[in-house]
């Protein structure tokens, strides 16, 4: 599978100038990055993007261990039969136009899969958007180089079942600052490679450490699922195709059949798969797991709240609650400690509201929250801290470094729930992507996310 | 009532030329947006932000019917005994020190109810960030200046038994651009005036179409019902205190008794009113009810969904299928008019994946969108759309305004998933809010919105 990962030279079958083709946007996504040998492939062109531009893959010069093909259906199995003569090991097939259009698409994507078992040749693909690696800065897809931001890279690798999503969501996610990623594979109807191939080697592969996958069809759940069982590393799942109507798409979308949603479900948490329901839990609950990748709880998790905000407290701790985690007892330590930062006739609770204390210490040099903070930190009652942050022209100041180091230091996570003006907020998520913490700016997200590290495991 | 909310002189009773305390922000927060007379009250100075101030409200000249309380908690009541011995009608406490700090407070605040019930004064509060009229500009509140964005003026109004969580909020939301606000009511401790006073008057009020509530307890359950039974504007609620680690938490923030969570969600349902679990998920609740406030559905919603990721309409099906709504079945007509505008090998079903009738008509001057808005539109088995938008530098772009005018023509309601890049997403928002199309950054919460639009009733 290395050659689709770490390529020495890639032929781009349908390669075009026209810049509205995805076949010109594959070429000027692989100059931008991409340090090995770039081969256009296009009988009608001498030369496209300044590269010299061949008629078949037969006649590329250079080394070629990767093809990206994406010619119309109907020419791709004579592409791929071409590159199955060079002897090419790999080839990632992006065109549409197979099984999920029915029956001529269907027996043209019976005979590429034929093709695969004849030759050894492996097919990525088909009806997919190829494969996007922030860390080493490759992009082997079609997306629309105009429409991509700078990768940011990070640890979390995905497996799509679809294409467009993974490209929306990488802009999404990238631009927001929410994120980083390290691989994106979008397999498309996979016919060949799926995620029983993929998996083991995101498993292995030391730029990731959480994997996430969306997927409209399991086609062999059982290699799949005893895959995640023995996996070392967390796997977040979003299962497509959960409802009758759901299912129908599926069927048109990646021609994937929906097995009964129950029996899934219930394989998934036997197997330790967490279980996303969106796309943006996916992702968040993704980066949450990535950040504390060695954590084990070995009872749910004891959350200290520290709020600026009653009514955010007590919905927090409904939260924490209906999640299976417990809002911590606080030591008597811990209570005097902040006690002294309160005003006189308030008690110290879990959830803490700061906001008497802040008020009281308005205009002397008390640094109530990173004070309360070191003592929660410090409690042995206290598994994590959940911190609520509100930014923007105002006197409430978060020292996430601070926050970062001690959560380190403790080995307690921290996450954070983040309101406030929009670019004050912007600000505050990219410095915590940085530092590694957590921020959202939904409470239940936060809390959600809080659990699949705090749970019981 | 009309005096908190539309009174013509106002004291502040605990004015401050300390810009650190919030004495001097409700002074300051007067001074912008009040139109009408202004009196500081404090002992120890003659002049505050530029007006006299004076020593007790008796000695204030002008005509004075609502008072803000901002001093210590054992000062309030002679405060308000002053204010009733001039027979002013109404005063906001904004100061905390009461039932929520045990005993001395408790009877403080007994004492303060005493003096409601005898003198007839109406007491708002104590405990919490009083009102913000974004309509007229009026922010009657402790809330500092600096923190707070210009406000945007919005069809939904607010009670909530939280200040901070208000005010920071509408900076959170305002800011985003997500939405609009008419009036804010933080009640507090509730000693008095409370949801069952504020109710009547905001479902009378021109300027608001929706009403949300955060609310920790239910003084006079019954009575409370019985108005939203009889509402004719849509009421959305988030119950705070729903764990006992939660309603104990309420206990200390705002003295409330949570009553049993499920009896509570049963008497919701039959009353009429839409529960929210989360902060924004109230917000973004309120602000679709408010945009089809006359919406009703005699069987439940069949929703069209237009996407560029057949993945997205998968999941979107599946949500449809899990808030009780349905995928429509589209008409033969509008299959055909789509169908036009596909590849020969795709058939047209619900979800419809347009990317490759964006694909194929990439250098064309065919509109594949505006063109399939207008067939889903005009379909007689569909209620509403659902678009999925990416907006970014990128070729696929949306006609809000033609949108706008199609969901306002068909009455049918439209609502839209938004991905993107971070500048032209808020962009799109904000132009989105301004056409009154709803648009959500997560796919889940769009089709709750939906759901509470589109269900049966």
């Amino acid at each position: 599978m290395d050659f689709f990962f770490k390529p020495q030279g890639i032929a781009v079958i349908g390669a075009t100038p026209n810049p509205f083709k995805g076949g010109n946007a594959i070429l000027k996504n692989l100059l931008a990055g991409f340090r090995g040998g770039i081969y256009p492939i296009n009988p009608r062109y001498g030369e496209i993007e300044g590269l010299p531009c061949y008629p078949t893959v037969n006649e590329v010069p250079g080394l070629v261990d990767l093809a990206i093909v994406f010619v119309p259906g109907p020419q791709v199995p004579e592409a791929v039969a071409a590159c199955a003569d060079r002897r090419i090991p790999g080839v990632i097939i992006e065109s549409g136009g197979f099984a999920e259009t029915g029956d001529d698409g269907g027996s043209r994507q019976a005979a590429l899969a034929a093709m695969a078992r004849e030759t050894g040749i492996r097919i990525w693909g088909p009806n997919c958007m190829g494969l996007v690696d922030a860390v080493n800065g490759h992009v082997f897809s079609f997306l629309d180089p105009r429409a991509f931001p700078s990768l940011i890279p990070g640890r979390v690798s995905l497996v799509v079942q679809s294409g467009m999503l993974s490209a929306g969501f990488l802009v999404d996610i990238m631009t927001h600052g929410v994120m980083g990623i390290s691989k994106v594979c979008s397999v498309g109807n996979k016919i060949d490679v799926d995620e029983c191939d993929l998996l083991p080697w995101l498993l292995d592969d030391q730029d990731t450490d959480v994997i996430g996958l969306y997927l409209e069809s399991l086609l062999d759940g059982r290699r799949f699922l005893d895959i995640c069982r023995r996996a070392d590393k967390p796997i977040v799942v979003l299962k497509g195709g959960k409802s009758p109507k759901g299912a129908q798409a599926a069927m048109s979308h990646t021609a994937s059949l929906a097995g009964d949603n129950r029996i899934i479900r219930g394989a998934f948490a036997q197997a330790g798969i967490v279980e996303a329901e969106d796309f943006k839990e996916m992702m968040d609950l993704c980066r949450t797991l990535s950040l504390f990748p060695a954590h084990r709880q070995e009872r749910p998790g004891r959350i200290a709240i520290l709020t600026f905000s009653g009514g955010a407290g007590i919905v927090s701790a409904d939260f924490i609650a209906a999640h299976g985690l417990e809002t911590a007892e606080l030591s008597e330590t811990t209570k005097r400690v902040i006690g002294r930062l309160f005003p006189e006739w308030m008690p110290v609770n879990n959830p803490v509201d700061l906001w008497p204390a802040m008020e009281r210490h308005a205009a002397a040099e008390v640094d109530v929250i990173n004070q309360s903070l070191t003592a929660a930190f410090a409690d042995p009652q206290v598994d994590a801290v959940f911190i609520h942050a509100f930014v923007g022209n105002f006197r409430i100041r978060l020292d996430l470094e601070d926050v970062a180091r001690q959560s380190r230091e403790t080995g307690k996570p921290v996450f954070i729930w983040l309101l406030g003006r929009r670019d004050d907020a912007f600000q505050f998520q990219n410095e915590a992507r940085r530092l590694g913490v957590p921020a959202y700016p939904e409470l239940g997200r936060a809390v959600a996310c809080m659990a699949a590290v705090l749970r019981k495991r």
